[in-house]
């Protein structure tokens, strides 16, 4: 008998991001130029501050941070989210390797093996392999590209619930439609946790990126203080992917405790970009201005680009930087194998993500794909110019 | 109703290194200096060389990394295992996020829930933390303090095994008890997971730190291949602990596979510590035989005081930078307690871990404290003062 793996391991979903990487490899080895707009690696620099605090970081020894992260950075943090009109205290943060760690440990305290979180999809496809790793059960329920992604009716959360329901995952502005949730779309969430008891996980990750309205936190829904679980980054919204570090923030005692345990057992998080995120604090109040208005340039070449193409829909997304799009294709999965595999416009061409990778339901999606918009215009267009070109000539009608 | 956390996070143990935190920082604002023999964060100062080149390192965007970690490192990473005898590719190395993820990692790859690993208990508390979260049975069989804590006889993991029975996991040289494992220990492990067809994860933190004899991997194991999965780390070998780099090592390519997609799930490791690892392959050959004599002198002065103390017994340990001492006293955790709040030694007292934590079998470890060798002579000397002098007025006698 063969040494067999975890069924979990073998349940684990390959990134959808990330599994056409070898056919865009080939694609490079055969000196085409790809556009990655798969993955959510923006090319906006670091601030020059941040990298610099690591820099002149001057130690002696790299020892552990505190295990809920520096307290000097905490301390620190409390004054960007009051910013944010979230009112917090450094012990109600944990600082985790990244704002994948803070999913998994909010998963890890407030669910057990079996119980069921709901999330509107598409949705983050990581989230189904942290909840792979917590044993709890997806319920999806869909969002359509025609409404523009907003929030399903109140009636389809209460369908979905069940006696083993114990939480929704809101992500806003969301990953991967770019829909901002308005004010009252996250009052209606609060009604639905406080009615059935559940707890709200609030994946912020692209709080700063709003370019139709204001954001609203799932730390501003007064009386839901006890259910929401915040989970935070600074990856995006710094550009720093690569620190690994976010935040883990609650007003329940017991959830945070709980959490606690777990950032005990991995001792701490990564001391470096701790530094840079102390520092990115102090940035003056015009570093976000300017990136949105970057951001925003970019989202409306894309935006125009895309549905002035004959057969694609691209809904507005009023933050993030994403946008989903729905191509007159078969396969959105065949498409964008194809596009690296036996397409090229110029020596060039692009890397998309398939959408059925951020649906739970089998079949949707199919004809979808998501951009991430974070290159540069000129790189945008460029861009747009392959996928023209690609559907002109794709041989999988939709 | 209250909205309840997790059951995991209930059972979730409470770091025992660290649960005491709270008293030696009332001890300190008392203006006590206390002695840290409490956590495996060494003094020794992390190689400069390894520092200045995170300094040094140039870029414009702190960009994820690959979810196996830089190519770059893991290249490197092979010359490093190359000069240990252990011979391996690129491509059967992920770098995780410290040793923990790589020992998380593996247990959901390989273990099920309600799967059963076997430890020879002590054995390092974060297990429990990483075997709740994987909800795997930790099936502790014990080594004894009187035997230097060797390891059990192959009668008791044969006792121990049951058909839920899917690893072992062995940290060599051992933490807590500094046991370094012997090539004809390494041979009777091996020749169990074959004949049980079990997966043997080994933990090798220490690796560089022998005292008495060579170190024996379990990536030595002619015809183990496929079952050994090696848990490592940067943290210890380069004082590098709040890098958060280590590595998951495995040649079974299924295992691999499977761990590699929760490694994509949570994206990357940490980009700067990479830097620093990378660095650190290049560091003289002089510079483990330097650390090591510092640590053999620590653990030589250490062990000689301890066992001039009355009634006090600590095995010479073979690695690592732990002891554990048998103490005349009631209760290891009253004992550790007492010393930070109700004792002090010409305004000094020592913080100390008590052995119960480290135990899985309830009641073992009473009577035992593990003392984390990463201070200097002189505060080993110090703090071994503060010890005799507590053992001679402290109330609870065993």
């Amino acid at each position: 008998m063969a040494l067999e793996i975890s069924k979990r391991g073998f349940e684990m979903p390959a990134s959808p991001i990330r599994k056409l990487v070898p056919f865009a490899e080939a694609a490079k080895k055969k000196g085409i130029k790809v556009y990655h707009l798969n993955i959510g690696q923006p090319d906006i620099e670091t601030p020059k501050t941040c990298l610099d605090a690591v820099k002149h970081y001057d130690m002696k020894v790299l020892e552990y941070s505190h295990s809920a992260g520096n307290e000097s950075y905490r301390k620190k943090l409390v004054s960007y989210y009051a910013k944010n009109n979230i009112d917090i205290t450094p012990n109600e943060i944990i600082i985790t390797t990244g704002g994948s760690e803070a999913i998994l440990f909010g998963f890890m305290a407030c669910l057990d093996a079996g119980d069921e979180v709901i999330i509107p999809e598409p949705f983050y496809a990581n989230y189904n392999g942290f909840a792979i790793q917590a044993d709890v059960v997806v319920k999806p329920i869909s969002s359509s590209i025609e409404s523009g992604f907003a929030l399903p009716p109140i009636e389809d959360f209460e369908k979905a619930i069940t006696s083993k329901t114990k939480a929704i995952v809101v992500c806003n502005p969301n990953n991967p439609t770019g829909y901002l949730y308005s004010e009252a779309e996250m009052e209606t969430l609060k009604q639905i946790v406080l009615k059935h008891n559940l707890y709200l996980f609030a994946d912020e990750a692209y709080r700063e990126f709003c370019y139709e309205g204001a954001h609203t936190s799932a730390m501003h829904l007064k009386g839901a203080e006890d259910h929401v679980v915040l989970m935070d980054t600074i990856s995006k919204r710094y550009s720093a992917c690569g620190g690994r570090i976010g935040a883990f923030i609650t007003k329940n005692k017991a959830v945070l405790d709980a959490a606690m345990k777990f950032a005990q057992a991995r001792l701490s998080p990564p001391f470096y970009a701790q530094i840079l995120g102390e520092a990115a604090v102090d940035l003056p109040d015009d570093y976000f201005d300017n990136t949105k208005a970057e951001y925003k340039l970019r989202r409306d070449t894309l935006v125009k680009r895309l549905n002035a193409m004959e057969g694609v829909f691209c809904p507005n997304p009023g933050g993030a930087f994403y946008a989903m799009a729905k191509l007159p294709i078969d396969d959105s999965d065949k498409f964008c194998q194809w596009l690296l595999e036996s397409f090229e416009h110029e020596g060039q061409t692009i890397m998309l993500a398939p959408a059925t990778g951020f649906y739970s339901t089998p079949g949707l999606g199919k004809n979808e794909v998501r951009l991430a918009y974070v290159l540069n215009v000129d790189s945008i267009n460029k861009a747009m110019d392959c996928l023209e070109a690609a559907l002109k000539v794709y041989p999988g009608k939709g």
